[in-house]
């Protein structure tokens, strides 16, 4: 097990990744969080808890209050929020009470914001169940919920007392999700840590199938990377933003096949393509970075294939959290293992990115 | 004009009290908050609009997005909180934007939440138009929304950058609504200052008719008490719990008359009556204390009467936020100016207060 320190200006905690955390998790829990209190409720979704409550149930004296979210996007809603808020009332939910978020990054998303909320903020710890969420969505305090319009536009920043992200539980996932999620850690190896991105290069055949030392060493680095960021930027004033390399047109790619045509890693990953050509574009990648990064990519693909329009896609670009005051904001690499980010990249620009991006996704072997 | 310093661990602001704030927003709010972004967006009740927005739009250079909110605790709720996000996103809301709460107590609650989770956070400022608003619930940061389960249920702690409250718009707020805002300066003379105390029993024509010197020195002194107990207390883990005398009784006398039968200052003023006569039964208070407070609550009615059971009052005071862990806390009096929180007031203890103010509230002239 491997233990990460997040130490912002509004939160201290730990993150723990490893093996065998899930039947231990009450001791733990109390470790971090104090005692259990009266109320405790456990948000997952119905697949995550028909394959893993038992094992989750172990450590625990009573069984918690059981919440559910069903799977996707669409139900990463407002109305899912107060649905959730009024079952802990009527469940005797107080000030006191603790929520544990045991699933997906949906879940942990939706979790968290209800656990800002409720009665105006109670605690409450992740336990993430894919490796999107283990390695991204768990860390940082970025919780929240889409709208109509677009996604994660209503939130609010509420850290976790804690994280236990359990390697085995990873084992049922399916591969196309693991897949989906290590474009996280390719995207931490590029924007801030060579040796990991020499490692998935390296051991991408342990990593994909799944030999628990490899994914531990994987999983840790990648937490290890975001949290650095959050701990030295928590409000993404500055190098947090960097954490949305690969964001800008993979969001768009979300939002024009309204969530339902490719899993967000997915998306990060075309967007992570469109950023790379950006970067040769400008130079700060030369074509021999671009080519390796690139293959990696492919490498933990198939990707899904594209077809849309670049002008849609660039258009789509609008609505981003990170445009402030209508200046577009870009994650650009700056070789490997660092990036930076620049304000006028022009729509012309952006477009052949994405059309070198859309060449890939239509004619390629890298989509399926 | 008065200035009140709010100082916490989160939130470093100040409050300004007086007349002709409203007509010289934009400088104030600049030297508060800094120069006005790109979208500024203004939450309002159509009849605030009506009577002022001529007033409040004179200093500003181009006008706001104007949005509206409906009076009426029933329009405080999740889906307009949605509702007003979304309108905010077409309009061009961004991360940068700033909203102004301009009006009553719901709208500066139902704006500051809207403020605490649009992009999970932008500036906002308060522009309270209601005496209650003035002296409460524009100050502290406390905001949110109610459940059909019960009242500001789910919600955040999110500050202002500063809060204006103008008391010549006072002038148009209906009798009923000033003296039912007014209890809550008899609280807070009750809890922690004897001298406004006094002085709301020595000036109460003054006050009741609408004298500004008076009003302002009424407001001024509510507003200090409230941001010191806030400033050494921003959480309600102590200290803070003081300012919800009579809310306990008067919550429940809201929800079990479901937010229609009377106005909030006006539950707790007979909730103050029940935490009196609680005081009163454990010797917290003397009679003559007793007495002298309950004249001075029914001098600035007449409250409304009651036709309800105690039983089903009580009853109500389980589902109130204060309980933590199944306890029941109850604010009491401690002589006048000074109060404290107990964890052991019996269900017959409680009865019997909440039948001493139902005797008021039916036979007296205090109730109209």
């Amino acid at each position: 097990m491997q233990t990460i320190r997040v130490d912002t200006p509004s939160a201290k905690y730990e993150v723990f990744a490893g093996s065998g955390l899930l039947e231990t998790l009450v001791p733990r829990i109390e470790k971090s969080a104090g005692r259990l209190p009266r109320r405790v409720f456990v948000l997952t979704s119905p697949e995550i808890w028909a394959l893993w409550s038992e094992t989750f149930l172990h450590s625990f004296p009573e069984p918690p209050v059981t919440l559910f979210l069903a799977p996707g996007e669409q139900h990463k809603t407002m109305a899912h929020v107060e649905r959730l808020t009024r079952e802990m009332i009527r469940a005797g939910g107080d000030r006191s009470s603790l929520l544990i978020a045991f699933g997906g990054g949906i879940v942990g998303d939706v979790g968290g914001f209800v656990a800002a909320i409720f009665m105006r903020g109670i605690p409450y710890v992740q336990v993430p169940t894919t490796f999107l969420a283990q390695v991204d969505s768990s860390i940082g305090g970025k919780v929240g919920v889409n709208l109509p319009e677009g996604k994660n536009l209503v939130g609010n920043f509420h850290h976790p007392r804690a994280v236990f992200a359990d390697i085995g539980v990873l084992g049922t996932l399916p591969g196309r999700e693991l897949r989906a999620g290590l474009m996280e850690s390719i995207k931490a190896g590029i924007i801030r840590d060579r040796s990991l991105l020499r490692f998935l290069e390296e051991q991408a055949e342990a990593v994909l199938d799944r030999d628990l030392k490899a994914l531990e060493r994987v999983i840790a680095a990648s937490i290890r990377m975001k949290a650095d960021v959050v701990n030295k930027d928590e409000r993404e004033s500055g190098l947090r933003m960097i954490l949305n390399f690969g964001h800008t047109v993979g969001h768009a790619l979300e939002s024009v096949t309204r969530y339902k045509a490719m899993l967000h890693g997915e998306a990060i990953a075309w967007g992570m393509v469109a950023a790379l050509a950006l970067g040769w574009q400008r130079e700060t990648i030369t074509a021999s970075q671009m080519d390796r990064l690139e293959s990696l990519i492919y490498r933990y693909g198939p990707l899904p294939a594209l077809k849309l329009r670049a002008k849609k896609i660039v258009a789509a670009t609008g609505g981003d959290k990170k445009n402030v005051g209508g200046v577009r904001r870009f994650v650009l690499p700056h070789g490997i293992g660092d990036a930076g980010v620049v304000e006028d990249v022009t729509e012309a620009e952006l477009e052949a990115a994405v059309a070198y991006m859309l060449e890939k996704a239509t004619n390629d072997k890298s989509a399926s």
